[in-house]
């Protein structure tokens, strides 16, 4: 559910007059999405989508992130394309929150999705890492290998509280995978959120890719392994190795995986893992007297973080070597 | 803030493929009213509104609601139009809900209507009362004068503690608008809920009324100063006597008003603001814990109410007679 911004009349007629849209016909409040507010606008020159930056996004980023659509949009990516107002900026200000308007993506995200589905994701997501190799800014993926510690001290001492010998599992986990966490493997853009609802569909054709306000520069394989867990564990958090092996091939016909990615997908399948479970974990134990947000559970990526670390090479995904 | 239900993609598509406006593009959750859940579905047709009607709704009540929109709308009142199903049917089931698919409007609700956006609801105001003047189906106001008190019995022992002599003061005014509360005025279909958040404007053209789920069968001039306690007053509660002007000017160029509804208005006007006194009363004596929904502060309409008391005549509105 969507915690949103009020805006005045007069403030969003004037924001949408800096565009070559023509005159503001309509502008809805969308019931999804937590982090920014969100709002339809329909205009002389179609529909687009308004987004408000609420404190959850740090302002600094945003020119990483707009520049990243407008360069995968002009590389053929189905994702939101930032409109550029008439003083030339992607970037505005409203109701005192950074604010931009970019395309409306028709299409739906898929709440069970097929193995056709997780295909069309995986040839997706290769275009998506092909098409932002030559974008010339970068960002430090804020939650890595590195990040993962300083964030689960701060739940650390609570972590029994939501499962008995938590800790102590994070913990030993933690050590395993700073030890072991691959260098080197072939890097660029991510998505690192590529979640169900992010991803629309028409059928089963992929119609677009949005919400990219966690990219950054990091592992393609990682963004992979990201993937191997939002989309192919089944409601009881079975393994799918049906949609894994769709995703993983669809992925490598677009862009063929190294033997290092191959040998480090286990790993780092339980380095996303364990990056969910340490964020869910935090939200879980800090979730604000009546908030309006359901926090997700955190318990379902430790058995998925179980999952993989019962793997013991990528051919359990299903993947060929 | 909307509270809606979530919808299977499946139950989705096969309720979209019931009507004859092609493949679903996309849908989307609108952050907006309370009462039922809405969402903004796009087909290959065009753009539409799907309504689930939450409990809050009488199904009951439903065919004379659907059937007034598409009653009106037949005769040029710009609301939203339910569309008819393969079957014949406007209302279909969705997620174990009642539910319709309506045109879509373009347009916005005004938060600071001005006196032009007054005159604009007068016109429309009228015009509808005289479109709904040959709709065959009738609905009794289920809050009109004969339901207030009982539903004033609910918070009469709690009232004093919104405000010192509240309890008094309602119970004084029922007995008053029991007395004198008018009969036999011109009656039809109202609207008896046409707030700004109900109309729909372009700049200051009306492009839309939409929300009849308290349209029912009462006098016309009740409609009107429901209108009155919901346009005229400022942010501080003073009256704001040039919108009322005109929007009764632009009302009775459309539909005179009789002498009898001249001289009922600043009573129609208080039992109006009496009935939303309670309504939110009711609502603010009992707002569960944890609630998403702020209610209305009922002491708005005390300040209304006490303004319409103070009233002699319609020509304190601005009306002359």
């Amino acid at each position: 559910m969507a915690v949103y911004t009020e805006v005045a009349d007069e403030d969003l007629a004037a924001f949408v007059e800096r565009y070559d849209i023509g005159r503001l016909l309509s502008c809805k409040g969308i019931a999804e999405g937590v982090e920014n507010s969100n709002f339809l606008v329909h205009t002389e020159a179609g529909h687009f989508i308004l987004t408000l930056y609420e404190k959850r996004v740090d302002p600094a980023d945003l020119p990483f992130f707009l520049g990243l659509m407008q360069h995968l949009a002009a590389r053929d990516i189905s994702c939101p394309t930032p409109l550029v107002a008439g003083d030339g900026r992607m970037l505005g200000t409203l109701a005192d929150r950074p604010a931009a308007m970019v395309t409306f993506l028709d299409g739906m995200w898929v709440r069970r999705p097929r193995p056709e589905h997780c295909a069309a994701l995986g040839a997706g997501l290769a275009a998506l890492h092909l098409a932002g190799a030559d974008f010339p800014m970068s960002r430090r993926n804020a939650l890595s290998v590195t990040d993962w510690r300083p964030l689960f001290d701060k739940s650390a001492a609570e972590a029994d509280t939501v499962a008995a010998g938590l800790a102590r599992e994070i913990a030993e986990e933690l050590d395993a995978l700073e030890r072991a966490w691959p260098g080197g493997l072939p890097s660029g853009v991510i998505h690192a959120d590529l979640f169900p609802d992010n991803v629309f569909f028409i059928g089963t054709e992929l119609s677009g890719l949005i919400d990219f306000y966690f990219a950054c520069t990091d592992a393609f394989a990682y963004d992979v392994a990201i993937c191997l867990n939002a989309w192919c564990f089944e409601p009881d958090l079975s393994f799918n190795v049906t949609k894994a092996r769709a995703l993983l091939n669809a992925y490598r016909r677009v862009r063929p995986f190294t033997p290092a990615e191959f040998r480090a997908l286990p790993l780092l399948a339980r380095g996303a893992a364990l990056r969910f479970l340490l964020t869910r974990l935090h939200d879980w134990l800090r979730v604000p007297p009546g908030a309006l947000v359901t926090p997700k559970d955190p318990l379902e990526y430790l058995k998925k973080l179980r999952f993989h670390r019962s793997v013991s090479s990528a051919s359990a995904y299903g993947l060929d070597a």
